[in-house]
């Protein structure tokens, strides 16, 4: 038996207490758990970039772990509260678009809407007041069923893995150093033979292995390590060297 | 009973291994020890902003916890070393104020100075050479009494909770979102019935519940998720948009 | 027995999913093993800085630690993959240089040649696929003679303690404050008495014992909490005001 296991993905930084109040609340319904941060840096309410690290973690931790992801900027509306079992985890998140590349890529999954509620919430932060206590029970074995509700279909940004093979797809996340990530999977490309790359009408050529194949300061197609086609530059930033944007257009 | 926890609030960045050490330090006395980071970042030598983290921290975590909070510009110098305890915790930290608002908002406390030395420590370094040995100690159970004499009272800077009802206040934080917290308590304001707020001299409106009642780019004043009044910008910073700032003053 | 611990070091900083990727595989090989950030900041393809922390965390935890230590510019080519035992620790880090300042100070050590490789690995990710999992069975307890075979000499950079007594020696280091590290031991200065401290041509002065021996926004040299010789600015940054920069000649 595993040790209870959180992830924590958030848009809240680090400079104030608000990630250790929701590590709080998580040693107090599960004293045994193991906390683990995947980012905080999110930009803020950056959906769309929270749910690429969300699926990134989704992806790499065990079957049992839990995970917390809150970009909310919603909180205190009545934007739903999402308890999703996907590959063998759960995510607790709003629902507001941050469980769609996960869903996307790895679902689709289970979906329930959380009714737990505590007695008293703040409006400002139901990562602290609601989320969290619902991620440490599950997370202490208290059943999904208990605190949720079946929920049809999930609110899902408009993104998706490209169909396959693609000849067209798109970037959706920059890193923080400039490497281009697209959602064209790896398995797509092969079926294209050697394919030449294109992004923004700008011609980066064929896919290369390593980033030593070009030489130092120069553009590249290759696969990344989330097993999507990336463009990079080999010691510098793809983002500000030519120029890339999450949205812009991939072709091969 | 539950494992030993001490939580980590400092202005030592996370660049250089400065944390680090305090851990290994930490861990050699009290191996079984949960390390839970609040912040690292708090502004160098800021002692107000840090003894605003550590209040957090104290009202957030279970009895038992023992903060280790190094905002220490003094370091090397004769300043006292203090350990508190207060809301059922224990905090060790130097003695120049940055116990205030945990003192003033939970306490007062039971303060003690810290009277352990190692055989040998550096004149830079106390966060490493004594200040977490003496919390590393006190996590695995060594009594307070066993390594601090008492005080009557520790340095605390001029700042407190308003005086109830408060009609006037000021401005003691602001975060990483430029959002300003108020040292204005919400029980105060409700007393007020629904008095309009200003900062600055400039009107701001009365109490609103979220974020989502102004329209984006609008300030507004609510009771944050400290319980205290806040002023913010919907969507943006208050900080920068009103100008606000740390000791402005605040009306109702 | 102690819990099984790992450090990390790295250039990935915390923005991405890069971090938790390799601790979720150090978990999965070491269920129990617990994890402790040295820093994720350095300077990206910075081998010196990233050796600096590196010596810092084999200086400071217990005997039986695991350090992965990951600033890999050449990840996907055939450089080697290091394991080295030192210090009564072990090191996993790429054999870039990375463990130059570890060797130099704490070592000579053992030096491995990893030869274990998993079924599958990315080319752009060594430290998720390679060195994380060997990282893993080290810390679970798996021998170092069953993942590696010994090597003569890992690949060192031409950086060194001074000999002693040093009478010239360089900066190697500045720290996120701009304080700045030097290459010569605290011994090494005790013996030559009472020496004055020069860098760049500009005279600091003797050794000071704390900051607060010279006014605020002085120039000081002082013994830094490593036990090398500092150079700061009380309240300020050396590096800036002193325009100081890794590599500069110190001269006593």
């Amino acid at each position: 038996m595993l040790r209870p296991l959180v992830t924590l993905t958030t848009d809240f930084g680090t400079r104030d207490f608000y990630v250790a109040a929701m590590k709080a609340v998580l040693i107090g319904h599960c004293p045994d758990v193991r906390l683990i941060d995947v980012t905080h840096e999110v930009p803020r309410h950056d959906i769309l970039c929270g749910s690429i690290a969300l699926e990134r973690a989704v992806d790499g931790f065990p079957p049992g772990s839990v995970h917390l992801a809150v970009v909310d900027p919603g909180v205190g509306t009545d934007r739903r509260i999402l308890v999703t079992e996907l590959n063998r985890q759960t995510i607790v998140c709003p629902d507001n678009g941050l469980i769609t590349w996960a869903w996307r890529r790895l679902g689709p999954g289970t979906a329930h809407e959380l009714v737990w509620r505590p007695s008293q919430s703040s409006t400002t932060f139901h990562g602290r007041d609601i989320m969290a206590p619902a991620a440490g029970m599950i997370a202490a074995g208290k059943p999904v069923a208990e605190l949720a509700r079946p929920l049809d279909q999930p609110i899902l940004l408009d993104i998706r893995p490209c169909p396959d093979p693609a000849r067209q797809g798109s970037v959706i996340h920059i890193d923080q150093f400039g490497n281009a990530t697209t959602n064209i999977l790896h398995d797509s490309v092969k079926k294209l033979g050697d394919p030449v790359v294109s992004v923004r009408g700008q011609t980066i050529g064929k896919l290369r292995r390593t980033y030593w194949d070009v030489m130092p300061g120069k553009g590249l197609a290759l696969i990344g390590s989330s097993g999507l086609l990336e463009i990079a530059v080999r010691d510098g930033s793809a983002a500000e060297q030519l120029r890339i944007k999450v949205g812009d257009e991939v072709t091969l």
